[in-house]
Parts: structure tokens; sequence; C-alpha cells
């Protein structure tokens, strides 16, 4: 795609959070009735009980738009990320991070009100990540929060799906999916995590219908999206809904739609599995960082795929290495 | 060492702290004065211009006896940290990590005054970490915080040298000295770091010769408390004054005295050099495990060596490893 007048590649809306990644054995899961690889809401008191029973955590800066946005920054590509945290020093991290790598982040933090979201992430030894999210200040996105101007400098407006979760956020993203669509940008959506799908299937059916350009989903997701038997089938349903549906396979790759084309993407395999937290947003980060350059979308989900084939071999969202290099050394 | 009526193996007073680690370049180090491998003490809006001037980081507990305290929970001792946070969200990471391992930490978070003392790491590409420290709430642990029944009933009374840079910590930490002596403990000292050792050198060598019974140094520091010319002149002018000295050398392992005694202990490489941050702390966690555990002191050595070992192969100064299956694994 073109637009080079826009003053940003993407913009993101998201719940702006900050991880804590845990060490847990599936035991734990089972005990506590978490559902390994999905992301469960809980409220503050679930959230402090649920700390107080597990090991040391590693912080992070976290958020699924967020981590995402700051990929695409840590790329070289304009990003701006819009999502509330509250005047504490986990908001402070979360803003620092996300302003270090070069992402433009100017949403005022809450004064008042809950502290800044916090995600508890178990990691199991088989490197999968099941979180638990107490959304915080983040659910205090509003319309009136939202700065409009930004988006619609945007080349793609980039959302998550979890925002769906809070009506308020739910508002804002469709008056900034508006915005955006009037100012000749694009609108991408990530689904997020399937039961999140599974809360809002109508809406984010209708969504994809009417809104999206772009959609990111995993197996999962998409197969909940459509209620379908299987990948193959959902990924039949989804073709020609919106212009390109990415959707992520883990280790067996991912396969990017457009009109008839159907392209697969082989995965990247960089170092041992160490935690996948991050793997769909980076997956998105890259896809993204090479769709607003104009790639050809093969190259786009090996971006894509290069960027989820790095994060998974560390602890947390937000790659520790230097994109940039990474993609030279791989993609050249 | 017998005495197993007490209740901790050990307890261990420090500066309660929250690492935030970050990865840097040479010349970063360069452009800020910083001295690669040392610790520097910044105030607090030092320590904001430093962070805003950085990367993403990772934040995870830390403080040097609170790692080591850590470790011997996790190793399974019986270990108790005195050392103070504030009433905010950092000072409750710090509190939940070092319980959650097992360890024993009652002092009460401070209400008011400065925020939880943070430590910027900056690790270089070559694995060394140099560390920006804001004491916080740290400086104002006082005689009155300190819990001396906790302090009476320690194997071994474990005290870092960076308390010296607070006067009030440092008359806390003598009190806490005599009071363990009084009641048939022993006392560690470690070093801490070799600019420590310069701003307090006169004192620490009569800490040694009057009140320490196991000292832990590296190479820098132990050379700088007798401002000798080699590591071998300073391990014969520290030889006598305490009942063990332990002196770390990096990847040239370490150096046990103990009477007319040198025991020479092989490092332990388990894994590519990440992050030396904690390797200090570790090897005295391990150390002193066994030494409370009456193990011989090669023993006590090689513990130390291999938890300093595990800990350099991770991002942080809390291995996320099981110590207890490395030990069973490398040491039988």
């Amino acid at each position: 795609m073109t637009s080079d007048s826009k003053r940003f590649d993407v913009v993101g809306i998201g719940n702006a959070i900050v991880d804590v990644l845990v060490q847990a054995e599936e035991a734990f899961l089972d005990d506590h009735g978490l559902h390994k690889g999905t992301m469960a809401l809980v409220d503050e008191s679930q959230a402090e009980r649920l700390y107080a029973s597990v090991g040391p955590g590693l912080e992070t800066s976290g958020g699924s738009a967020a981590n995402t946005l700051a990929g695409i920054a840590q790329l070289g590509g304009r990003a701006a990320f819009i999502g509330r945290v509250r005047d504490d020093q986990l908001g402070a991290i979360f803003s620092h991070d996300i302003r270090s790598v070069g992402a433009t982040y100017t949403t005022p933090p809450a004064g008042s009100g809950p502290s800044t979201a916090r995600c508890l992430i178990l990691v199991t030894p088989d490197a999968q990540r099941t979180m638990c999210t107490y959304l915080g200040a983040s659910v205090n996105l509003d319309p009136a929060d939202l700065d409009l101007d930004l988006v619609a400098q945007a080349k793609v407006l980039y959302l998550e799906g979890y925002l769906w979760d809070s009506d308020e956020a739910k508002q804002a993203f469709l008056a900034a999916a508006e915005v955006a669509r009037r100012h000749g940008g694009q609108v991408a959506l990530s689904l997020s995590d399937a039961f999140c799908v599974d809360r809002h299937r109508q809406s984010f059916q209708e969504l994809v219908d009417g809104h999206v350009d772009l959609l990111f989903a995993n197996e999962m997701e998409i197969t909940s999206l459509y209620e379908a038997n299987s990948f193959e089938d959902a990924a039949e349903q989804v073709r020609g809904r919106c212009r390109v549906a990415a959707l992520t396979r883990s280790e067996a790759g991912s396969l990017v739609l457009s009109g008839d084309q159907s392209i697969a993407i082989a995965p990247f395999r960089l170092g041992n599995l160490v935690d996948t937290t991050g793997a769909g947003d980076l997956y998105a980060a890259g896809f993204l960082h090479g769709y607003t350059r104009g790639d050809s979308l093969e190259r786009c989900g090996q971006l894509g795929s290069l960027c989820a084939g790095e994060v998974v071999t560390q602890l947390g969202p937000r790659p520790q290495a230097s994109l940039p290099e990474l993609v030279k050394r791989n993609l050249g």
C-alpha cells in the first residue's frame, strides 16, 4: 500500500498492560481452573489472590496491540499506541518502554481510579503461556480519550479484539475505525483469543464483514469465529470477507489469504522455544511493517513469521534482540 | 557448623531493591561516565534522567543480600531477609517475590517517604552488568526497624557492604552483628563492590578484623580492601583475619581460605553467558547453604560456584531454574 503522506504507518489501540511472567507447572493451571494457552479476565481481588499463590515474577511491558506497535517501531516503522495506564509505577514502566523503542504514546495516564492493568502470565514447561488479566485503568479508555488526529494520520489502524471486553473501549474502537476509513486508512483487527471470540462472536463477524481490511487470527480463534470443524473450513469461510486474512498456526507456519490467493508461509525456528508470549503480536508487527512499506504479501508473512520466531526464544513479549538485524540476517 | 536449635540458617540484612534490566552498548556507559562492572549511587532525579535515556527494561526483584537469601530459600535453606521497601507497587513486587520462594520477610513497608529502591542495570553485549542504584526507601532502615528476635535466631547473619552507604543502615548492621554474636551466631559479610570498598576501606578493614567470621569478596574488592598489587597478595593479607574468606574470580573460579587451608574451586560453565547480574550473590547463597548444613568447605565452594554458574546463563539475579535439581544433577 502507499499513501506516504500519512504521518504514521500504524496506529494501534489496545489495553495498556504490564505483564508478570511466572514459571508454573501444569498442575497449577488445573488447580486454578485455567485453560492453557488462553486469556481469562480477573478482578483485582482475584488477581491479588492468584499472585499470592505463584512464584517470583519477571515484570515487563505487555498488552497485545502495544507489543505489536512496539515491534513495528523496533523494525523502523512509524508507530503510535493509544491505551490508558494509571499514573502509578507500573504505568510509568509501560510508558517508558513503549516510548523508548520510538513509538508515539500520548494517552494521558488516569489520575484516579483503578491501577495500571496487569496480566499474570503463567509459563508452563512446554513454553505455552496462560494469562489472567486484571484490566484496571485500561478499561477507562473512552471515545473522549481517543486522539482522533492520530488515528486520521494512520495508514493502518490496528485494533485488538480484547478491547471488546470493555463497552467503553469498544465504542472508542468503532469511532476510531470510522475515522481511519474516512481518511483513507485501512483497519486491521487481531482476534486476540479464542475465548474472547467466543464472548463476542457475532459482533466480531459483523466487524470483519463491515469494517476490517486485514484480519489476524490463530487457528483456534478463526475456527471459533465461524464455529468451523477444521482450520481449512474456517479459512474458506473468511476468504473474501476482508482484503487480507493472515492466519497463524504456531509451528505449522501461517496462511495468508487475499482474493483467490492462498500463500503458505513457513515458520522460522531460531532457537529453543522458551515462552510463546507475544508470538501472535510479533507476527502482526512483522506483517504490518512489510504491508505498510508495500511489500508483497509473501514477504509480509515472512516478516511476521520471523518476528514471531524470535520472540518465542526469550521470556516476555518484547524482543530483546535487534529486529532490523534479524531481518537483514534472515531475509536480506 | 551445627547449632540446629536455631530457627534460621541465614538471616540477611540488605537494601530491598527492584532491578530494571536494560540492554546497553559500551558507548552508553562512556557517554554517562559509568564504570563497567561496578555500582554507582544516584539520586531520584538522576535515576529518572538515566531511565529516560535507556531502552525498554525487564523488572525483577534484586538487592544483593536479598538475592542471596532468596537463593538459600530456593535451595531449601531456612532464610529470612530484613530490608525496607515503600508501600508502593514495586515494594509489593519485591515482597511477593522473596516470600514466594519461602524466605521469611517481615520488615514493614514505609508508609511515607521515598519510593522503593530501584537499580538500573545496564547489560552490555559482553554480558557484564553496570549498576546505578537509587536507594529510596531502603536507606530508612534504622535500628528501631530491626527485628532482633530474627537476628538472634540465625546460625549466620549475612550483611551486604552496600549498607555502609547509609549511616542509619550501618548502625542497624552493627547492632545486628552484636546480637548475632551474643546468641552464638556467626557473621558473614559481602564486600559488594570495589567502589563501595573504596568509600569505606578503613571501616571494612576494622569490621573484618573485629566482627566477621565469613567474608565474601571478588578479586577487585579484595585487592581494593588491602590496596594490594595482586590477587595473591590480597589473599595472603586476608588470611587469618576471619574464619573463612571465599574469594571469587569470575571464570577463574574461586579460592576458599581458612586457617592454613587454600581450596581452589573450579567454575561451572552451564551455558552461554547472558548476564552476570547476581553471580556473586548466588555464589554466597550456595556457599552459605552448604556451610549451615555442615558441608566441607570444598563442597560449600562448589555449591557457590554452581549457583553462580547458573544465574549468569539468564537475565536477572534470581534463578528461574530449580536450584535443588541443579545441585542433584551436578553435585549429586
